[in-house]
Parts: structure tokens; C-alpha cells; sequence
């Protein structure tokens, strides 16, 4: 084969790893409505009451359905600069689109126990589970754009500026979560306002260095 | 990057979103089915009185298929003259698919509802919920042609018939809905009435202004 | 626009059409095992007897999932001739989904029901159900393979063999699925194995009529 | 036609069973989640002592999902080199699909019963159905790879290392299973454990045998 076949089925197969991809984040994402359930057999004045009480899932709701797009979107972000899959990369994917899938689960939690006592330990599984994702992706990326990999998987250079700010902007993303778990257990509200401050922080377009830029 | 190769980019870009879109169209339209409830332990009798008593399951599944259905079929037309992606309308994209994940809840409020006492307030909530859905796409749609937009995202000028007609035929599309909202209040026959005939017109091929026609 | 490009648009146009349809058809398949109920809280020999008498279940499924896999087959070997859409076949092509994503509802009809005293009403709405399916493939291909389409829909002509032998194929369609109707009200194992034959059948590649064959 | 158009054909052919399967797939593995069940209505204590309970839940999901991904890169693979379907081969990729969607069925029993006298009858029907998945993908692959078929279905040659190095992966994997069937009669646990193992091996990249390695 020559270079430039090899390239191309190098580009199919990474395209079909986003093609999968796309279709669980897709799924997944759009699941999450199942959890909102719809309050049955009431009078017209208990129907009203009942869906101001559904305010927790409305907020697992939102919450969620914000944290499974940007995670579709840094995933899509990813893959622009990775140009070649390996085994290691296939499997890294696999556990991520793993933890994708289980969301609905702490989604769920969360609808059912906030407002409740048992808030506390709902919030800590829900943030927690962030950890876990915030950790994968963190270590998705490193593999992938590693300079021991050989080929290397990124169809463009280490000093790209699109790669220099995808290091950057996922710098701290493990930790900033591991925060917003540590302060679940001192108030539920804050863990998820930081979730939800984080969400829009790696929704936002990655930028290079400070003094990189021009 | 050459020019060409920028806009293969874009076009490469937009692409994926209008896939990630249908995905999660397609899904959303589908699921709309698991709202109808069989019923169960019913003699044969029974159970043809109960196929009949779902009415209301059947009305809420044909109108919300209509309605996810012309989604689709607008968003697809929208993107038929959009050409390039930023930020903004990724968000903005997102808070349409958002509405349109939603769309099971309150399908599956006015089944529950509808030839009760609480049909008036699920049918405010399903008509108020269009008017949300209305308006996310009347501000989408203004966002991307606008000709403030530098680099502009729509691949033809502003002049060009087809985004003409799209001005045209969206228009009024969130007032409408408005006048369906209120006249829920009033009847909630009418109120789906109008919403029905709402998804007829918008299925329909958009046309260029009258003065303009050929 | 030249020819070229006007083929182009129009072959991309087909293409979401056809990918959107294949994710409802694909979500719609897999949504039937969601029916099947896992029996709970049972001992061993509970377990045991509960699943032998899941037997309507899993009737109902495979012979759903047989019927949307032949229906997923027949719209890709219709679109496979078909090489540009209008309003009118969108129309009924988003018609031809809604009864596809309906399937899921009388399937678990005849599984909740197969064995009881309401199993000719659950087998009856089936099999009724798949009378209109029938009539809706017969009326799109008919409508998108008409000579009075001005441009044309299809992309060969009407005397291309793969467009005679859907035509042959299709000619009694909806007439024998009437016929299973009517048997299910005197037998509904007749009417089911009747449906299982037609899946057989229209899953054979079409030939073109006799006469013709070389 | 050309030869090179009946080959650009015969790969679009493929191309749309690829795509089909692959929604097929990634559905089938974002429904696991829906049978783990959110415990409701419990104290903070009583919610920590549920979650802790779940764990045939979380063993069941990590278990099939990791099958039904290994099942996707399976497929993926065999059409690496599959190049051109016919009908027989439709009819035996719908059966494989067939299998896949009833996983989250399997899965569910196991979840329900782990842990209960009903264990072994679950674990059994779990393990069963795993041997029948290895046995149609035995069958689709001997059957794909025949050199009797006229035109060849593979679009390299039988001697291909691709080829070869599947043919010596596949060979054991319907008898493992069947294995893993009767040890779960004796141990749930130890058959579980060797699915497991099943799956981990089964997402090794496939090798030539081992006298041709270079």
C-alpha cells in the first residue's frame, strides 16, 4: 500500500470510531428524558403542585443533558487532531463511552434524592462519576497525544496550536471535579453549581497558552 | 490552509453536527412510542374498551410526531444553507436539540391528561413548550443569517430565494404558537388544533416572499 | 447550477433522507426487546416456570424484529433506485416511519395477550397494523416510480429490471396482509405464521416478472 | 456498468449494512443502563446500603457491555475485509443483529437474580445465549470467507494475514463458550469470570497463526 492509502484507511477507521461514538452520545443524551417522570391520576390542582415538585429532575435534567453535549463536543474536539486509532486508543474510547452511558443512572439519582436526606450521597455519586470522566478523558488525550507513540496518532504536530490548547484548557479537569466531589459533602447546591460552572468552562472553544498567543 | 481546503473543513464541520442532530432526532421521535402503555390482565372485552379509552395516547403520539418530524425536516433545511459552524451556534444547537430531547415529557403528559380535569394545564405545558421551541429556532435561524456574522455562516448571500423564503415562512412562527399557548386556556381542543395545523404549514417548502415570485 | 451539481444536491438530499430513516428503523428494532419483562423476586423453579411462559414475548419479538428488518430491507431497496425526493414522497416516507415506530406498541399487545381470552383483539390490531404498512410501501413506491413525476423520481428508467421486479414484488402486498387479517379472527396462529411467510418472502431479493427473465 | 462502478456499488452495499449495524449496536449498548434500577424513596442510610446491594446490577452492565463492544469491534473487523454482500449474508448479519439486540434481556435476569437461588438458571441462559452469539459469528464468518463463493465476498484474498489471523481467533470461540455454559451449572461466578475472559481476548487486535508470524 502506499502512503497515501494507508492515510485514508487510517482516516476510515477513526472515522468510524466517531461515527460509534456519535451514535452512543446520541442515545445516551437523549435517554435522559426517560428519568423525568410524569406525575399520573392527579386533580388539576395536584398536577400543578406536582410538577413544581419535579424541580430536581428538571435540574438533573439540564444538568446532564449540558455534561453529555460538551462531553460530545471535547470528544469531537479530540478526534480533529487524531488522525490514527491503535488497540490502547480503541479500548481508551471504550471505557469512555462507558462511563457516557452510564449517566442516565446517577442522572436519576440525583432527580429522585435531591431535597431529600439522602441529597448528600446522591450528589457524591453524581459528582464522583464526573471524576471518574473528567479522569478518562484526561488520560484518552495524553495517550493519544503522547510523543512515545509511534506512529504517532495525532495527524498533526505536538506545537499545533489546537493541540497546545486542548493540554492547556484539560490541564486541571480532574482536579476542578475532585473539588466539586470534596464539596458535595458540605453543600449539595455548590457541588452542582461547580458542575455546572465546569460544563460551560470546557464548552467554550480551547485556546492556546497565554503567551502564545498572538 | 488554502481556501478549498478551509471550506472542505467547514463543510466536514457542519456535517458532523447535522449527524450528531439527526441522531438524536430520530432517537427522540422514536421513543415517542413507549408512552403509549399496553394495557393489562384484561378480559377481551376489557381490553377493547381500554384501545379505545387510549385516545388520548393516540393524539399525543400523532401530534408529536408530526412536530419532532417537521423539526427534523427544518433543521435539515437550515442546514441546507448553513455552511460553517461557530461557537454560538454550536450552543445555540444545543439548546434545540435540548428542546427536542424533551419533547417525551410533555407528550406523555397531555396522554395522561387530555379528557381529565388537568387537560387544560398539560395542555399549556405541551403548547407553552412549543412556543419555546419556536422561538430557540426563530433566534438560531436569525443568529446564523445574520450578515453581522464575519466570516459570514450561510454559503449563499442573504439575497439568495431560499433564505428568503426561510425568513418568510419563520416570520411569525413564535407569535403563532403564542396565540396556540393562550388558546389553551380557553380550549384544549383548539389549542392542538392550531398546533396541528401549525406542523402542516411548516412542513411545507418554504416560498419566497409573495412581491418576489417568479 | 450545471446538471452535475443538481445531481449531486439531489443524491445528498436522498441521503440524509435515507440515513435518518435507517436511524428510526434502527432504534425502532431494538426497542422491541425493552418489552420483553424480566420476571422478579421468583425462586429457581419459579424462575424456571416464568421464563417457558415468557413464550409470548418472544414470539411477538422475533416476529417484530423479523418485520422491521424486511421493512428496513425493502425502503433501502426502494431507495436504491429512487435518486431524488419532493415534498409529496418526504410526506410519505415520514408517514411510512410513524407506523414503523408504532411497531413497538402491538408487539407488546400480542405479548401481553397471546394465550388469553384477548388474543384475537391483540392479533387483529396487529396484524391490522401491518395491513396499513403494507399499503403505505405500496403507495410510496407507486407515487415515487410513477411515469407522471415531472422531473423524475427514480434514477433508472421503468423498464430497469430492479424497478420491474419491486413492482411484481409488491403487486399483492397489501391484499395478502388483508388476508391475514381477516384469518386472524379464526385463527390467530394462522394469522402470525401468515405474517412470518410474508416476512420470508418479501426478504427475497425481487425478480423481475416471469416473463421477462432470461 | 464498469467494473470500477459495480465495485463502488458493491462497497456503498456495505457501506449502508455497516452503518445500520453499527445504530444497531450502539443503541443496544446505551439500553443497559436502563435496567439498572434507581432505589427509591429510602433514608440517606437506607439509600447507601442500596447502592451497595446493586452490585449484580453494575456486574451484569460492566459484563454486556463489554460483550456488546467487543461484538461491535468484531463486526467491524469481519467487514474490514468483507467487500460485497448477497443475500444469504443480509439474512445472517439480521440474525447476528437479532442477538445483539436481545442482550439487554440476559443481562437484566443476571441483575435480577445474582445472588438469589435463581442464580444458576439466570447465569445460564446468560452464558447460553453468549454461546449462541459465538456460533453465529462462526457461521457469518465461514460463510463470508468460503472460497466458494461466486463472486468472492471478501475483496483480498483467503491468504490475506487479515484473513487468516481472523479465521485462527474465531476458531475455538463457539466451544469456549459452550464451556463457560456448562461450568455455570458448577460455579456462576467462575463462568462469569470466564466471559470476561472471553471478552478481553476477543478485543485483542486478531494475529496470524503463529508459524506464519514474520
Amino acid at each position: 500500500m502506499t502512503p497515501s492509502t494507508v492515510d485514508q484507511s487510517a482516516e476510515k477507521e477513526t472515522a468510524r470510531v466517531e461515527a460509534f461514538s456519535d451514535g452512543v452520545f446520541s442515545i445516551a443524551i437523549t435517554l435522559l428524558i426517560l428519568e423525568i417522570r410524569v406525575p399520573r391520576d392527579l386533580s388539576a390542582a395536584g398536577l400543578g403542585q406536582a410538577l413544581l415538585h419535579g424541580w430536581p429532575s428538571y435540574i438533573s435534567f439540564l444538568l446532564s443533558f449540558a455534561g453529555v453535549g460538551i462531553m460530545w463536543l471535547n470528544h469531537h474536539r479530540l478526534f480533529t487532531v487524531i488522525g490514527r486509532t491503535n488497540h490502547t486508543l480503541l479500548m481508551l474510547n471504550g471505557v469512555l463511552l462507558l462511563t457516557v452511558t452510564v449517566m442516565p443512572f446517577p442522572t436519576s439519582l440525583i432527580a429522585a434524592y435531591l431535597g431529600t436526606e439522602g441529597a448528600t450521597m446522591a450528589v457524591a455519586v453524581y459528582v464522583g462519576w464526573s471524576v471518574l470522566i473528567a479522569t478518562v478523558y484526561h488520560v484518552l488525550w495524553h495517550y493519544a497525544a503522547s510523543p512515545k507513540r509511534d506512529p504517532p496518532l495525532l495527524h498533526v504536530s505536538q506545537d499545533h496550536p489546537a493541540v497546545r490548547a486542548i493540554f492547556q484548557q484539560y490541564r486541571a479537569g480532574p482536579l476542578w471535579y475532585l473539588g466539586a466531589f470534596a464539596a458535595s459533602f458540605w453543600s449539595t447546591g455548590l457541588a452542582l453549581g461547580l458542575c455546572a460552572a465546569f460544563a460551560f468552562y470546557f464548552a467554550l472553544p480551547p485556546k492556546p497558552p497565554r503567551g502564545e498567543r498572538t
